[in-house]
């Protein structure tokens, strides 16, 4: 992200009108990389759904790729789904309240699946965030099944390395399916099938 | 894809050359797709890979998009992994030798990856095609997940028709995460983990 000169920063107005110019760059550009994909989606396209020159566009983000990066980051916080989530909430609710979310944001779930794809290309500027992003993603849901592995919960046998993969993939892959047929696909069905032949229910407390 | 003009296919020696062609240009437009998409492959990079004017390279294939279809279905011939399922192998079995063998072949992989999620982009020629693979597949999984379930094979509980998407969609994602980083994916061990605890073992017979 380009910082905002301290000139404007210090008048209210113009950054005020700078940032929202911005947000509304970034909306347009997140509609045309959804349904041309980053490399097929032109500046030229998101200039023109917010009415600037491409030249004028290029003040706020000088490059594509840095336009790309202000997309991603803006579906990380969006995608969060609006709450976070509860420390009560267990993995299992944690992820179907995701994935119902998810079937709201049809777009945003188009976004990210063609860029996703898109950037194991060569030489694509959003190839390092996807790839942190599964890094951070699988510890993450290592740390959930290793827990469950010590409170006895996960089923034995089940690795929680490949299970913190594999819930990802089947999340990701699912995705796929449900944008191409949603009638005929139900994500959060696959995901709580998956989610509960795994990770055992708890123990009730004797007595 | 074209027939060839009945006068060349009488004469051996051209119909021979114009198919040995034919091949060539799919497999170099299967590079240029794999490395850029469809969208950001160009006819011209196919056209200099077998040396060929785009113009003659438009008397194989009149649109880029009988292209892309040509090098979709050359990948089906190919994706099978070059023996068919024998009869007598099981479920788990042929999954597993298939993901073997999809890691000796990372480029037939991209090529799938990139292509079907960049179907979902708008009016992509690909998109019937994913549509169709994804129906016959949840159909063929189906088949045999619920032969498994009529022979008590079947955790109970799992649902044949979600256990059919889930499969696919574990595959297709942990396909993208292996791509991004191969050394630190086990595909095979995350579909065979998958299909462990869904699939019961064979009953023995008593005695």
């Amino acid at each position: 992200m380009t910082m905002e000169p301290l000139r404007q920063r210090a008048k209210r107005g113009p950054y005020a009108k700078s940032k929202q110019r911005r947000e509304d760059i970034v909306a347009a550009a997140h509609e045309v990389f959804a349904a041309h994909g980053y490399r097929g989606g032109s500046l030229q396209d998101v200039a023109d759904k917010v009415g600037l020159s491409q030249t004028s566009l290029l003040h706020y983000f000088p490059t594509k790729s840095e336009l790309l990066l202000a997309v991603l980051n803006w579906r990380d916080t969006f995608a969060a789904g609006g709450q976070p989530r509860d420390p009560e909430e267990s993995l299992v609710e944690a992820v179907i309240r995701q994935a119902h979310f998810n079937e709201t944001v049809p777009g945003v779930i188009e976004l990210y699946t063609v860029l996703c794809a898109e950037s194991v290309t060569d030489n694509h500027p959003g190839r390092e965030y996807f790839t942190d992003r599964y890094e951070r993603l699988r510890r993450s849901y290592l740390r959930s099944f290793t827990a469950l592995a010590e409170q006895g919960r996960l089923r034995p046998g089940v690795d929680p390395e490949r299970a913190a993969a594999s819930l990802i993939a089947l999340w990701d892959g699912i995705q796929t399916q449900w944008l191409m047929a949603p009638e005929r696909v139900d994500m959060a069905g696959c995901l709580r099938d998956y989610l509960e032949v795994i990770v055992l229910p708890p123990k009730q407390p004797p007595g």
